[in-house]
């Protein structure tokens, strides 16, 4: 169960508010790098957790600092939008930087939410839930959470690099803190389980019959023209210490698809009956 | 430049013609588990990936891959979709079985496809591109297509569970070993890379002065009622080497929020103004 | 700030569970109508909300509440797919009852998410953001948000229809009840603000000039062959208390559009030009 | 059954045409407070209506008038793209206002529709049907209808501040009024029915079997560090008549919520078996 | 401007109601083969039309009829749903045809509408308008409309193999017809304006000098190991009788494509720097 | 099977990269006239093919190709962003043109994807897979791929028009003469099949018992005060040969829809049941 507290877990100050930056914001709130995915992917993550019960401990409290971070910087938008300005009135026309604010802001932030947050990412594209990843199987979960978090760090970032608000800059800075330990904690779980080693092949409780092995370590290069890429991927021991690394040129097992005449029942032209 | 060879790169065989596997299938297609989103994902990163070109070939020759994987599922669902039946004609009303499977089958694989494969999931939901993570940053895209293909591989070993088709468990074993592969080529080149350690925090060429470092390595507990969950995230060195972690109680930083009164022109009722 | 207890807010009970039932409720979690939705809502309301701290206060701390219904319902998704059948196999496809089951169930329940809830509906359609309505106006906030307590206990009171699970049904009577008490608190805050008279129109602060009123209280009649269904908006004053309600025929007042030749340079087919 | 007449409902004149305008016109209507939202809204509440007839005709009148809304809203987006610069030459490109105009409109209406209107909000997200809510509870649906026309005319308000063109304003201020009239009519419809009281709490038809009522109208304070926003929701009679309001501090009912260990078939990691 | 009338376009009689019929028939409302799209479509490209007068007469006149298609569909959902089971009591789970159609139908029509219609299709999926295509181009548009009916014809050929109700198989030869009319219709409208040799290629009014014309009439071949399909493409004269077909090899004619090292400021692992 | 070569299909050359630009070519890529959607429609159109091999290998040879288009596309997108402003430092905001650039291009070019193409269209939202169509009807299918590319080629004139830059202009003239050629090769499979008359109405194969042939040959005026327009379409025979169009004005031929009370277990309102 969930509570609240009425202060912010982190101080937003915002010295000369800019709407444009209030719009790059905004992929941090509801972007695919941004809070929500990583507060909904951990709840759902913790409410489907089975096994060590330590492991959706850490979920669901992750999750919960994650509901705080859309908060703050939802306080951030909203900060950046004061003073945009909601006219074209002919003055402003004349001006270019009010022109050029006007026509790059998004737009719903005046007409939609009335000068805050909203929970669309940078190009006003709605968040959805289709990017909460939780699959039941922690190794799986985990990479997909240290992905999440270095996604974000990389935002955070681009963001810090783009704005010279001091009070911006701050806030960012804890971002990518924050982001920081998020990435190892999800990768110190794989660790604590027994390293890549142990956990590779994801899921590592596949029956070896389900597998065709002989296709589990070769690498497959599919250029016409280029030798194979060689790297640790092509030589050289597995990660999960069970075989060797090799490559092989691709080429057809299979036979050519052929599906035969349409159905005529099936609304097909007469012609391919 | 892409080319096409007219064989599957895997054999095909469906013994038991089955709607409802048909269906299960099209998730291995068209989920964010399956293969139009690897392909896409490996094809968007090689199109904007800087620094060493290795990486680019390592993952254009995988998306190539990838989209032949596409071709022989799509056939797999096809294949399966013969004799699946069309009509709710009394007889069939009768027969519970008959009953279950137009009711359990996708509908559109008779109505919009002409029972053949389409590019959406086992709800019959549409992938969408906003899937496709390619963020510039090597590590980042390379923990996302480990990701990617643990959560295909996860998904590979249910469908094997879900079927008794000889010929659909052949094909899937071919999948759960390709999973394989394509979950370490992408570790590996974190590793030819340095490692988590060097690769960690992603991304590694934030300079110091943009990190509240002293946020970056200690855990947050936001229980009320449970001490933080301990492991490897607690305490010990920090998997990039530079630290310690630490946890601590969440406490809040920052303001109250409040953003005072709207404004006269933004439409809001009088009592807030 | 968020915090969490490691209680749920109300017990989960299942005595049989049934897949058919996880996917149902489903749409308690990731419907339009269900706690996603009002959970994010109140949250982005909150964040912009400006005037009386109160009703910021009184948005958030709901905005709390409906996030541990997220948890609790998703547990009982959970639970409600413990048993579920996960395979095909040849004398399970013989009985009817397991076969609807498999149909009929949300084949992602297995297959992506490993027996646990997810953020989508009762069709297995992801939640969007896009559901959040926050104008920033407290009396069409408060409409909206009244209007998706009403469509959730109407799903809610279906559910309950639909279940005898004695668990199933205790916890709908809870959500059934909160839901009373949240469509009466967002009325009474229009009530509080001095009820539907004060607050109507929408916003209440459109200058007189802004709006040709000689339009505002007559019903359009756009039926050729029936009149006006005549009502409270067809006579007697309006609910505004400012003017009385007719009735007319709607009738064009505009001119028949016409956009003369499409530009050379537009693409157009040379006969439009 | 539809008809056309081929004039518009209300005359449209844009004086200044703009391409930034035309673009802000879109949210009117393919926005979530828009004319295809209301205007399919109604039509499908109206072919679900059940219960007395005169329901079902005052809303296929209304949406049939949405009908007309979208079609002089599209002929305003028209007129406003006119004379829409479509080219970067370079002497375009060394005028800021030109840049900032070809930046900041929509840049579908030149590649996509060859200016023209689009169903798509101003953001250039197209609108999608799960905005349609039509529950089949008439209380519901008019709570909804009564949001959506409140949301359209926050919107109207806000593009009649933001532009100074007569002809712009003048259709603006008829959208206006009429969102005022349909407002009201949704309002007037639960008015007729016996008013709030008697509609509360929606669905009005739950047996009092179905709900645990001493959670019905108790305000639920989950703040950890506030007292409880006091108003009219927290003491005196419910809105429905029923009972008195009160408070409470929000507090776990339930169990801790714990899963047990995964299934052998179900592809989790091995630690969790 | 629009008009409703009180009658349906045509009659609808369901004699066994069938909520998995119910179900299927979505797909003719919100699909993309559907009614809604064809209504919206024909609506924005009218609102769109410049050129002759009369094609946007034709376009307008149609969209009005396919509003009232969606109406009868929409009735003849509901009529479908009549008698739909609505709870999982145990006498019913016993029964497996009852179970079939309660896993079968589409549960959102209970739990959301209601027992009636709704704007999504056969899966569930809402309609969204991103398949509104209005290009401005008469001769892409009528392509668009002509491909759209073709599709709505195979649908409807589809459902009506599927029921054997006679209600329902009367009303669907009725659309079966219109859609007949509706491809000639808009293929009419080509041959009007000269025919397919004088509008391909679209857009027709191309200036010769923007097109690498060497490239125009020759079909590339990407097989790696079949020799070019032969037939009306690769010889014989053009369709737009400007050329002759020719075949070719497909053959890289670009670079190998590079872009260098990343930027120091766009967050990239330091060795891609 | 598919490969891959390491040289681009078409030399990309950018002489004066522009951001702006960059935007806009995403909507040739990401688009629902752009390359994904065609390389994906007719590869699932090949994999669904029932009927002559020879239309499989031509859908399958072209799908290659359009993959080939994306990676030249994908290369214009990251060469058209070097140099693109990254941040909003206190100079640059001071530049009306580069303020101008910030707002104008695609704000995740910078934040998500690290200065490369995205699988977006111009305005930033993500292709998504609904837009495949592939109906197993080989008429249905060829006039959706001429659909697509006549949409193809009006889209990349504009582009054309927009550019100064020759290396883009090149780029787009191979596009242009591509699209003439995909646009004819669909039409001529019609013609090899026999020609229009031969394949109309799609589908062709539908028994004349299905059809109330009365209704398919009138064009059904729904105007209220303009007479049909007159053309092609109202006189003279059909384009399938087997008739005379004709005109009417559309008359309702049905019921008024009536549905009756509400159940009582469906949470209506107790004033509809």
């Amino acid at each position: 169960m969930f509570y609240h507290s009425s202060k912010l877990q982190y101080e937003v100050r915002v010295e000369k508010p800019n709407p444009l930056f209030a719009k790059m914001l905004q992929q941090a709130i509801g972007g695919v790098e941004g809070e929500i995915r990583v507060a909904m992917q951990y709840f759902f993550q913790a409410m489907g957790a089975r096994g060590p019960v330590k492991y959706r401990d850490l979920l669901i409290a992750t999750a919960t600092e994650e509901l705080s971070h859309i908060e703050f910087l939802g306080h951030a938008v909203a900060l950046n939008l004061e003073k945009a300005p909601t006219s074209m009135q002919e003055e402003a026309a004349k001006d270019p930087v009010v022109n050029a604010i006007l026509g790059g802001m998004n737009p719903r932030h005046i007409l939609s939410s009335g000068l805050s947050a909203m929970p669309v990412n940078s190009n006003g594209v709605p968040f959805d839930m289709s990017h909460i990843y939780a699959t039941g199987n922690i190794g799986a979960d985990m990479l997909a959470n240290a992905t999440a978090e270095a996604g974000g760090r990389v935002l955070a970032e681009r963001l810090y690099n783009m704005t010279d608000d001091p009070g911006m800059k701050d806030m960012l800075s804890f971002l990518i803190a924050r982001d920081t330990m998020h990435q190892q904690q999800w990768l110190a779980v794989i660790e604590e389980l027994g390293g890549l080693e142990a956990a590779l092949p994801i899921p590592n409780s596949v029956p070896e019959s389900h597998e065709a092995t002989k296709h589990s370590y070769v690498f497959l290069n599919t250029s016409l023209d280029k030798p194979a890429p060689e790297g640790r991927w092509t030589s050289g021991p597995s990660l999960d210490g069970k075989a060797k690394f090799s490559q092989a040129k691709a080429e057809p097992m299979g036979q050519e698809p052929a599906l035969g005449k349409a159905r005529p029942d099936s609304a097909a032209q007469k012609e391919q009956m």
